[in-house]
């Protein structure tokens, strides 16, 4: 890999603030109910909280953001589905069909789907961004996956397009035939785990295929043994839109958005973006954990533990728009529930506290 | 107890109809996603479809209903909270400042207060129903917290409630200091665990908060030792507001409602009701696993696995209203998702399904 160009990685400062911290804390705890009663929801309110600097949240205009790219690799025979099924299911969540666009419409999720890298010509579509790098990655059982500039433009490219975005919160999927694969190789060279616990059966491998996945893979790692700083890892294993989600994982911590997490392959992006700015985990809320093989550990090794746990397998960031309405009741909750002293509502032990006015 | 009234508890039919549950089971399986990659929302979707009666389920008019009663138990000590907290947390419900009200207005749920037994007289209000069966329960380490006609008259009244109510899904609530303890002794008795495995620390007991609340409750367990008829036990051990739970729940599982659960105790309401009727449990979706003690083994002994958990222990219907938008998501997946054959997705194997028109 070149020499970063220094203004490819944006600084992402650490959220910390004591003060806020500790107002939203004391917020929670005058609610009218149990000190701590709201379990997670409660981490969530302060996370959001710290993440949009205010102690009345609100989140605005949220934006789904699938990015699609296809992979050398799927040639290989690491998928139970043939690769042409990332243009056709472009196509479906631009027609309002797929899981992500069914569960945006419910939650006035805005959907925006980038070509990152989709092997076929998309037909342009309102909801659709072309920032193609190529047609599909290379097979990084050969070579990288993308040379270091394709790499560069890919993560540019997701950087212009969360710039380009409303709102204060990102919510990220992903399609890609083949790119467990990739956010597996990730996975096992980024976190230093044995690669068969990053590997699973994807969308639907059967034994047989399972053995075939981890073969092929292995051949990959070692094709890019000496392999270690995190661009020149994303670049060696793919795909275009891992790359790209990293360059908008950045870009949206750097802004201070709320970054809604889908499940293996957006980890995987996360993955690369916190080995390059660690700050970035502070704005992440992991939606949900997989049931991919893999994600649980994942989800340990970055010290995080996921909303939802679902057995959800799907990706397109169907997760993290199941999820998105327990992060606007945590808004809702801190914002607008009653404090112990305004609705004359004893505390624990017996206190009782005077109604206001 | 005396002989129960033969029009007292309705039949509760099994929903058992396979070919329904082929047609739901091959229209999930022919959505664009893989073989079941939508995890538990499939099986939420195949459960709404067949207590709703139909390959294309909708949720209307959901309606969350709070009932409300204080418990003679809470003079012992068994609370965090002093007894005038139930009657306090009324008036923040139907003002708009409890959690459950802030999280009804998110979700669009109806909410109705239902007054069960409140130990003090509750000023009028659109939506608070009287049903008050007396102040409170009585103190069940000296006897009965009720009497049996009490309790009929409790089961009674929260049939009529879920009679007259709008809609085909309900959402179930409670408040009431010292609940905790008659949904432990409920457990213990019926569920045949020991008191220790059923006990936990409610809204917030201390260590020996926690030790004094056994020691009472195996008191009342030892009062109640003969007692084992389903009835005769929800009469003995209470409250007033699980009572009328057991008898919506039972009226809402006849007239086919999707019946949302909440924690602990909305959950000994149902170990009471499909002790009576076990079909009820078909109709039931655990919307969380609370972080009280004790609901991981009520689950269990139900055979029942929760949507959320969040380490929740707030009550109130809090975790029914948060789960609630992943059942609609469950019904719009099901009724809008393209299938591979409409979208012109492949199919995996490779197959490519023919685009409709």
């Amino acid at each position: 890999m070149h020499a970063t160009p220094h203004d490819l990685i944006p600084q992402v400062a650490d959220l910390h603030d004591a003060a806020l911290a500790a107002r939203l804390q004391h917020l929670l705890d005058h609610k009218t109910k149990p000190l701590g009663s709201l379990g997670r929801i409660e981490g969530l309110a302060r996370q959001i909280g710290l993440v949009l600097g205010s102690e009345r949240p609100v989140l605005q205009q949220p934006q789904m953001v699938v990015f699609a790219g296809d992979h050398g690799l799927a040639a290989r025979g690491v998928s139970a589905f043939p690769a042409e099924v990332t243009a056709q299911m472009v196509a479906n969540f631009l027609g309002g069909g797929a899981a992500v666009s069914v569960l945006a419409r419910q939650h006035g999720l805005a959907l925006t789907v980038v070509d990152a890298g989709v092997a076929s010509a998309l037909p342009a579509h309102p909801g659709l961004v072309d920032a193609k790098v190529a047609p599909g990655t290379a097979d990084c059982t050969q070579g990288p996956a993308m040379s270091a500039a394709q790499c560069e433009q890919a993560l540019r490219a997701g950087a212009d397009v969360v710039r380009g975005l409303q709102g204060n919160a990102l919510l990220l999927g992903e399609m890609g035939i083949g790119n467990t694969s990739s956010a597996s190789l990730l996975m096992a060279r980024l976190s230093g785990q044995p690669l068969t616990d990053c590997v699973g059966r994807g969308t639907g491998l059967d034994r047989s295929g399972l053995v075939r996945k981890l073969a092929v893979l292995q051949e990959a790692l070692h094709c890019h043994a000496e392999v270690r700083e995190p661009l020149a890892v994303l670049a060696a294993f793919g795909g275009f839109e891992i790359a790209m989600m990293v360059g908008a994982i950045l870009q949206a911590a750097a802004e201070r958005r709320v970054i809604v997490v889908d499940g293996f392959i957006v980890s995987s992006a996360v993955l690369v973006a916190q080995a390059l700015q660690p700050q970035v985990l502070q704005r992440c809320v992991f939606s949900h954990q997989s049931d991919e093989s893999g994600h649980a550990r994942m989800l340990a090794h970055l010290g995080a533990e996921a909303v939802l746990k679902l057995d959800l397998r799907l990706g397109e960031g169907s997760g993290a728009a199941l999820a998105w309405p327990l992060l606007v009741s945590a808004c809702h909750l801190l914002c607008d529930m009653a404090s112990f002293e305004a609705a004359g509502v004893s505390t624990a032990g017996g206190g009782t506290a005077e109604p206001r006015a």
